[in-house]
């Protein structure tokens, strides 16, 4: 259970109050707004306030004095029509912040997309709290031998037994000595910045970000994907439904041409041509290297 | 005036309706939403959308569950801290999104500022209208004989007179041409594209610029300072009247730190650290070049 | 011709120089080092200077003690892995500097790409030259019917006559204004920051633009492609010609995946393994509208 | 030692070849080129390419077509009018990359710097070595009692050797299970992606760092600082020394504007123009904070 009780109060407090605005309103994020969605054992991700609507975007793309157009229809047109096309800067015209909490090697992976802004909790002036990411047995897999940056099977028996009671204890440890360095009862006490050099890269760490739609889509797309590591990836799907109930239309149209579409090389083109005039195709008379064929074939069959 | 009767009335419609949400709220920000402050001779700039306010930055700062504290006056100290130690990324928190309508030469020194949004009117989609910046005879000023890029004394007599007949007529004809050449009455017509290569500097384009509130004050530094062409001042002057309604304390700290603030280097520390302990400084004993000199001088004396 | 003879002996005398480097010197890039691409009637593009080359992304991607591997043919399929998975930090690793001269409005284009560093030639500080760009009658073209931002028909006869001679004449006209404006011959002389709103998109400006080749790619992308307006395109295709020389494996992997390549949606995946099982598959029956069908089928044919 | 005789031996034989170039050379960086400086117990920092000089950034400020001015002198004056007056753009035409060493607790730090490059050494892909830093005795400080982030006294007797065994104990045990987890002797072992979870941010991992000169001076400014955690300022301060090589000019102008600056509030101003006048002026007539004042005194006395 991420929340303290104190933390729950305060986030029921604060949707239980509503102003009103001149702004455009999204009411599939307001339904959500501060509500914490559990992500991994001890983490969340929760939004904590947002700019702009689908409308919002049409609105931007013709530069209106008004709030665009009246039918629905032409806005999914449009923006359809922007995504297609690779038009960034409408998408741009919205933003979200959301305040995540994670374990510190998913926030390294994370901040890697730089075009966002970040407030991390600072541990050189506060005390991390005692809540380490360790995986379920379902997700503890062994390294994956075919690609290198990837996982195989699950970990099994002893072996998976072993693992976890290993991840617990070094953190449990390490967080003993955390504290007992800290502490100043009957010593100095170890300047923050210092002692948390001892903590392992599975504590929980919480930061504010806030990215525009056309980054987040950016960042969804890379991290919403099978090749991302699956922890992050819990992250980013739980962003993604986020999304779908904010910008509808736009979501839709990211399904379609980003996350269920498909990037032909030069190569790739010829060679479905050439499949569609009833030619059989096989790798080495693709002029694709082995990779290259494996993820072709993947999708389009041999 | 630079608003047609349908788009004041679109803009009047938007600010007539309100809707409940759970975001935060700025009342100094919603009483001036979707309005338009005229500037220059056909200009605006209008804010179209906002995301936080003082509270937002401190929730930020604090990485905190709730908005932060109840006492304004704690908001106002951290605030203050933020602002001193140049920390940028609270500021980051908040986003405004201005509507701009600007003479292109206007819009060719704010596109420099690149950390932003920006999505503009196209010449090459759209038929730009018959509106040139003429300026009004108070701000038509002669070049400064000591600062490059400064300006001198108020043009006068026939001069001013000639320098004001000659930007209206080349500007209408350059415009009677762009028309004409556009016209595929009895002709082709030229393509959009390539008949708005005729136009002047001085036409006016339009764009949605989103940006992050610290960025914003970092634009307006520039841009409402003394060494700012007068022109786009007058956009960064208005801009500042909104953000002091919008986020009222860090609008304080800023103009205490930045806009009223001062600089000093190594050598101007010495220099004054001499002036304090009694001694009198000169040019030629402070260790600055002339220009340096001159601008100590004029803040702190000789 | 764009270069006076002074400009084109101090290109000459920095050509004429070498010195001796400990870094890595890409000997395509070297060969073209200051010189002046033409491009359009006044303008070019030339390299200033550069970082890396193909070997230096290699080495960057394997954060490497030394020069990465010694055999040519691991690094492309390298680099062609990066380029296909979307890796992009790694291209981020070399950048590339030019000097650009340009008419404004093109400049205009271009600066929309924010992710470089730019150093344009001040018209407030300094006097423009009187050149501006006239299109060659081969690329006078009428407004396209089916594309709203797009050209038709190259413009003939009388019409093509008439539009010449105004984008001639009225340039003319405004820089005699412009140099009768700013004189200080018995008059007091507008301020050059004024002077400038006189003169039309069509004058040209330079600038030093810095980007890395990951964004310089992206830039060619949307620049060197046949939506883009012709007069940015052929600057887009000299820079190409550069890069060509300069990273030579890049250069292929991105006419492969990138120049070459094809995005499909999901929808445009499902109608390809229709019509890969020999279905015959129509706008009607594909699920697209009429603009995706008709971008589709001039791929793919019907 | 942070090199192993392989890796010292690839640098070396880097550093032994040069080729000549037409670019801008820096001789000062020339010098330094590869070799690296180390920094903490196992880290270091080197450069591993450069772009431009002190001339490149004058050239640039005037978009000239050749190496700017022959006079050092004026160059001088020229970069220290740029930094003074804030223009950014001309020392973004200056880039730096280089190799770094680091904790990763002092990466976290750093990465928070987004205007960069970074290409950092994969721990889903590659298997971490066994490095960890651990503080020499000298800067083993105990928690500061007025600063939150700081430290003070340095740790004492038992205390020091108490937290000294831990650091090491915990991160050595830490990394035998690492190694345990990975193993796929007798067992399937753990993907990398989850095994490095188990290490300390106290363990060593590298990047490439490529950052343009006027974003390297904004990090140098807030890393190079007292206030800054003193394990990052020592790669600070290092890459300070290679910078005052490689630029000089701009160096030395950095030195006076910002690191030997001072930056006063209005209220500031106020005071010190009180002091100057013979006034003796507290904290109670200052109209600053207690915070504020004592900066303030710190720098100017009471």
């Amino acid at each position: 259970m991420p929340l303290s009780p104190d933390q729950q109060a305060e986030i029921d407090a604060q949707r239980a109050e509503t102003r009103p605005t001149r702004r455009a309103v999204a009411e599939g994020m307001e339904a959500r707004l501060y509500r914490a969605e559990p992500v991994l054992d001890h983490g969340f991700v929760r939004a904590i306030d947002y700019m702009g609507d689908d409308a919002a975007i049409v609105q931007a793309a013709r530069v209106s004095y008004g709030r665009g157009t009246k039918a629905v229809q032409n806005d999914a047109g449009l923006i359809r029509y922007l995504m297609r096309h690779w038009h960034s800067t409408p998408f741009e015209m919205c933003e979200l912040k959301l305040h995540v909490k994670l374990p510190v090697f998913v926030a390294r992976q994370w901040i890697r997309h730089r075009t966002a802004n970040v407030n991390e909790y600072s541990a050189r002036y506060s005390i991390l709290d005692r809540e380490f990411y360790v995986p379920d047995p379902a997700h503890l897999s062994a390294q994956s031998e075919v690609n290198a940056q990837g996982r195989g099977a699950v970990l099994e028996g002893e072996e998976a037994e072993r693992v976890l009671s290993w991840l617990r204890e070094d953190a449990g440890r390490a967080y003993d000595h955390y504290e007992a360095m800290l502490s100043t009862d009957g010593q100095q006490g170890l300047a923050r910045e210092l002692a948390r050099m001892n903590l392992p890269a599975s504590v929980y760490t919480q930061w504010y970000w806030k990215v525009d739609l056309h980054n987040l889509l950016h960042f969804l797309r890379l991290r919403a994907d099978a090749h991302a590591q699956w922890e992050i990836r819990a992250y980013a799907d739980a962003i993604c439904r986020m999304v779908a109930d904010w910008v509808p239309l736009t979501w839709a149209a990211f399904e379609d041409y980003r996350l269920g579409g498909v990037q032909l090389s030069a190569a790739g083109v010829t060679c479905l041509k050439r499949m569609l005039a009833g030619e059989r195709v096989t790798q080495e008379t693709s002029g694709m290297s082995k990779g290259e064929w494996r993820e072709f074939e993947g999708v389009w069959g041999g």
